[in-house]
């Protein structure tokens, strides 16, 4: 729990069953950090979370969050019922609709069952706690496999993060919800500051799918009653929660059996380094071959080549862990050992280009029969 | 059959069962135009290619390609593995080495296993026939379930195009080999440029899995014997044969069970239209729901956002074939028809940006059980 904010979960009927609609409150007016996806194509609560952050100038009351349905691709409409979710909040709660931010996940394209949230908001209301994280957690989960939670205790002020995201992650954000509350005195405008930061070293270096979401969001709400201001203990804190977030949604990867970091060092440029290590997270060859724990580095030298901009083939290393299992463009027959570090459910992956001083990472997981089935039955 | 053109396979042991090494051979000088994959992680045999054809400003008489080894990755000792095949075919044919054109597919990484390749030529060379063209487009297959061979004929000249490919596809190139073979008369210059319009038009346009390989070649052979020159109908042809073989690399995509052309129209840039395209074609999400025969326009809607840079949710139009599923951003509810529609083995998907005059189009497949299982198993 952080001082002065309470949570509450609720089951409305959305969803097939468990919790579907969860809500965060702040007893204090609190300071607002958001983020949302870089899609163009956005889902009516991002649209309205938007507008109310520009009325109150990046302040906020509430947050009330759906699972089972996106509200996205769903036209003024959609607008609307996400402003009327607002408004309904707002009522119960005796604040103002535009200090109500709205976040929804699920399937896109389906007009919300505004009757049933309705309904239940009376309920959500009364059942807010201080100690409702974990409920809360659990409401805002669609195909994902546990909820994820994870909080950091500093010298004097305290911070919590919520999370959701198993599939259509990619940066920039992955898919995903989060929800950060802490106890910290902020400005806006610092506080995006560091937010943005967390989140360039985490979210930012995850993919599942590729695919990008039209409703990723970051929330992170700063009540101010610690006194505490932003420190460098707060930023360290901060990332470490969305280090420990983004990895638990590449561990809940949709059907994933593996969690690999893909490094690629030595690039002549900035941009062959990120596009580098891009390119191999998302090669369905390497994907499915690290599903088969086998050590093909033959997929990952083309991926390479088709993504960055100076490479020698006769200069690329590749170490599995810290087995080479290329050097200087050749295999080096060590497969066997490879392939039994790469029965592990986690591991690096390490493509060293040997032609400059530029190193990024992403993080991503296996591509296996269950992601296909999640995916093709995902509606049915 | 094409007058002057000799083809051959046998099997030399490099794949598990089947034949796996063919020949073409020429007996007239033919003038080439080639196409080569840009990975810049390129093969052996792409790069020994090159080299032959600069030596011999566009000239061959030969063409060997074997399967089961790609000869990528192989460093140094890869292109003198290269080079000594086409040595030994040439001596064995009694032509020039820089005559003989060389082409690999299959594993990465691994020694050619060159005594096998070069115990065989001999007795590749005695098969050499009028009529091989159906063994060799055997021999050059992988992971292919079925050989591609396409022909045209035309007035006074024939046109006979084989190729490979099934996996690693993405423009561009494909990932595939393509030999094509024909009796006119051309400069190379010409052939190359009605051949780069040709591809543009076909391989360039599919894609299986969004991976680009070490080895994609087209070559196309023209022995001048028909004394026919390029033609309003040669280049008809020429597209026809492109296409068909490109529509048969997706039929036979690694484990795909659909055939979807993906258009965007209605783009306000060119570009938009491209990647707004591929996106969709490429994205995981949506190919996963083609399998299941969903029609799950919200991932549509997602895989555009992310790629196009002028969109209004708004105003987008999807279309499956004839069924208008999605006016106005919003879905029509009738999805049970369009369901319907999906079930069929090959079908259209359109998106209709509404923004302006570009369109663009390319050939998917979808993602499947088989898929993952083809290659997370392919080495074991």
């Amino acid at each position: 729990m952080i001082k002065g904010f309470k949570e509450a979960a609720v089951r409305c009927g959305i969803k097939k069953d468990g919790l579907d609609l969860g809500l965060i409150y702040s007893e204090k007016e609190a300071t607002v950090a958001a983020l949302f996806t870089k899609n163009r194509v956005k889902a009516a609560p991002v649209i309205v979370s938007k507008i109310h952050l520009e009325k109150t100038k990046g302040r906020a009351r509430a947050i009330i969050v759906n699972s089972g349905n996106a509200n996205a691709c769903t036209g003024e409409e959609g607008i609307r019922d996400a402003l009327s979710v607002s408004e309904a909040v707002a009522e119960a709660l005796g604040i103002k609709k535009e200090e109500v931010l709205v976040a929804s996940t699920g399937i896109i394209g389906k007009r919300l069952e505004l009757k049933k949230i309705k309904e239940a908001i009376p309920d959500l209301v009364k059942r807010l706690s201080y100690d409702g994280i974990e409920e809360f957690s659990k409401a805002i989960l669609t195909t994902d496999k546990f909820p994820k939670v994870s909080s950091f205790e500093g010298d004097g002020f305290r911070i919590v993060g919520i999370a959701k995201g198993a599939g259509m992650i990619m940066p920039d954000l992955a898919t995903m919800l989060c929800f950060i509350l802490t106890d910290i005195k902020a400005e806006r405008e610092t506080l995006k500051e560091v937010l943005k930061k967390a989140v360039d070293q985490s979210f930012n270096k995850i993919t599942v799918d590729g695919d990008m979401s039209t409703n990723d969001t970051v929330f992170l709400l700063a009540n101010g009653i610690s006194e505490k201001g932003i420190s460098e203990e707060f930023e360290f804190g901060l990332k470490k929660i969305c280090t420990e977030l983004s990895e638990m949604i590449v561990d809940d990867g949709e059907g994933s059996t593996k969690k690999v970091k893909i490094i690629v060092k030595g690039a002549a440029k900035r941009s062959d380094a990120k596009e580098g290590a891009r390119s191999v997270a998302n090669s369905l060859l390497v994907k499915t071959a690290l599903f088969g724990e086998d050590p093909n580095w033959g997929r990952i030298m083309a991926a390479i080549g088709k993504a960055v901009s100076v490479v020698d083939q006769n200069k690329v290393d590749i170490w599995i862990d810290d087995i080479k299992v290329v050097e200087n463009g050749k295999g080096k027959g060590n497969e066997d050992v490879a392939k039994e570090r790469m029965k592990k459910r986690s591991f690096s992956l390490t493509v060293d280009l040997k032609k400059g001083p530029y190193e990024d990472w992403i993080l991503t997981c296996d591509l296996s029969y269950d992601y296909v089935k999640i995916n093709a039955e995902y509606r049915t």
